[in-house]
């Protein structure tokens, strides 16, 4: 079954959406020895179906073989770019070379404060063009897991998705649309219960319809997910997301601090992951210039936002409860990235690359039967401030 | 959007289904606060449809107000039925008894072994009829987390589920049709990396769909989730399932063998969480008492295949590297529980109680990058069982 998923639903950590030929389901290459393991057939998707149908048929349905689907190189070096050589969309170009650009001085800002973790990087590609350059500190001083990915994908939408987007009769059958995707995407676990978590990604999104002119937009966000609330820290990250908006729209940070509440939300829970920040998706109405502009500066603008709160709290004397709360809290995170975020879901289902996209995880979670902090403590604090969001500001 | 799903979607350790009036999110009961704080509205949904209905429209949607849904109450007392007064359905009152009787002699069972742990019991019932106990043993001597949990429910499946079943012209609306179902559903994750997580679950459902006879099925299965490999333990687990099967029907073992190795199956990683056991749904076409009795086989079974794998393990000698390992393949347990088990999903999608459905996952989970085991190493036999399952007897 075809998702139709919007080829926007990249909202996450995963690396954009793979190329995808098939969508089925794709052998692991995280297994050491996996390319030599026979691998198995799916499972049988029968069982999605109504329970009726084994009315009629009780034994388990065989499921089809697999079929392969392309899937990525790992490289020995990082390439210059990673677009196609007839690449001639500018905005392309430039905007790879900001996610770029901005990985390096992310990087480089957090094995600063980290001293004693290094980013270990992964280059990958695939034979059809596209590819990214994950980069992970884990187990470092400062941070338990830091992932700062970048990837590049040439991709085809299911032509649902379209059809079901231009409205069009149920009889018009487009065929797929090429898509291209670029994105920076990352989230910083530190150690220190009071030091926050921080994801952020910012994407750029081009679709070829036939016989239609070229479609694009922008997407991404910051957002900050703490264990315990300091309302300095929390101002600040916010007053920074602010100021980047300003500079471009006044209307920008109130409805991005509001989407990305609506977003980052675990329904199951009626709960919040965290705090907020920004997030938006799927924005074209505006000048392509400002936007590719703006995303450069919400991505310039996560180091400012996060650097000076992760170096207040990461050596702030801390105990187990403090700790066991914190990876409860990751439990959540965990919860809200395998069940809901739509980048995760889709690459998970789509055959994206797998170490990639769940880098996103935490390095460790916690889940307790019935957990109830007491009232008014702060771990009480925060819940309340994730159930009920704040306008900080 | 209501969700497709069967009704016998509830493989997993979720409380089966509730009844839903809509299925859309509600209130945390989970929250010490919670009922006392302010709920917030729905997220947008319009950010799961396709990209483009925001090229007419880039400002998020904002979310309808959420609508109300039978959430359970919180019981002092165990009733001794949960079923309703006019019930005359014979096997449905024979199972709920089996079941509970199942509950109260797996978690004798498991509290002798644990002799420190004992199990906490939550009562809940539903205003329209229905409830379930939930007992959890928390952070014992032997066992990190153990939960067993009975249902009872009464509930109603979205008639878009009946329609595609029947086959029914997509003009004819049926309305919803009411279901019953009761079910047992544990997990028990020990501490010591040498003892492994056992997962069961056997549930019993009936519909009324106007103007036809009423349907009933059968569904269940118990499958060992090991760090290690130990092939005694293993073949000893599988011979227990395979005992049960056998005086049923010889047919009943290899086959629902297979649809274990099917079903926990983490398509993204290309790898089953653990070594299987037997598993099946939707069975109907055998005598219905015997189906009853073979249920009752398979849950008076579970302790006989586990408590003396579980015995010679809890104790052994273990490294961090071992307890490491064991967390990792914690984490892939809460990736197939959170995306892909039918009754968890559907749980989550459709407000069951979040605390029963959650008691599946793990007390402590771990997730490291691009981790591999080396070639060889017993962690390495494990994830090469993992990928391609064995016949064990």
């Amino acid at each position: 079954m075809i998702p139709t998923v919007s080829a926007s639903a990249s909202s996450s950590f995963a690396p954009l959406i793979p190329s995808i030929s098939t969508p089925t389901h794709a052998p692991s290459l995280s297994v050491g020895k996996a390319n030599s393991l026979s691998f198995p057939s799916s499972p049988k998707t029968s069982r999605l179906s109504p329970h009726f149908s084994s009315l009629r048929s009780p034994l388990p349905m065989r499921p089809p073989a697999a079929v392969s689907i392309e899937k990525e190189t790992m490289e020995t070096e990082r390439p210059d770019t990673f677009l196609r050589e007839s690449e001639s969309g500018e905005v392309r170009v430039r905007f790879e070379k900001m996610i770029r650009d901005a990985q390096d001085s992310v990087c480089q800002a957090l094995e600063a404060v980290d001293k004693v973790g290094k980013f270990k990087e992964d280059v990958w590609s695939r034979p059809g063009g596209g590819g990214g350059i994950s980069r992970v500190l884990q187990d470092g001083a400062v941070f338990e897991k830091a992932g700062v990915n970048v990837s590049v994908v040439y991709g085809v939408m299911p032509p649902e998705a379209y059809r079901a987007a231009r409205s069009a009769s149920p009889d018009q059958k487009p065929g797929p649309i090429p898509f291209f995707a670029a994105g920076i995407s990352s989230v910083l676990h530190p150690k220190n219960p009071f030091a926050p978590t921080v994801h952020f990604n910012y994407r750029y999104f081009e679709t070829d319809a036939p016989k239609a002119p070229r479609q694009w937009w922008f997407g991404g966000g910051t957002d900050l997910t703490p264990a315990y609330i300091f309302e300095d820290d929390v101002k600040h990250f916010h007053s920074v997301q602010k100021k980047a908006c300003d500079k471009f729209d006044p209307t920008f940070y109130p409805r991005f601090k509001q989407w990305c509440d609506d977003y980052f939300y675990i329904k199951h829970r009626g709960e919040r992951r965290g705090l907020g920040g920004i997030f938006f998706d799927d924005l074209n109405d505006y000048d392509q210039e400002m936007l590719l502009a703006f995303a450069t500066e919400c991505a310039n603008s996560v180091i400012p936002a996060y650097v000076p709160i992760v170096e207040r709290r990461k050596d702030m004397p801390f105990n187990d409860q403090h700790k066991a709360w914190q990876q409860l809290r990751r439990g959540r995170y965990v919860e809200f990235n395998l069940v809901y975020d739509r980048g995760t879901t889709f690459g998970l289902k789509t055959g994206g690359r797998i170490e990639s996209i769940l880098v996103s995880l935490p390095l460790s979670a916690r889940w307790e039967y019935d957990h109830k902090p007491e009232e008014g403590s702060e771990e009480w604090k925060l819940l309340d401030a994730c159930i009920n969001p704040k306008e900080w500001l």
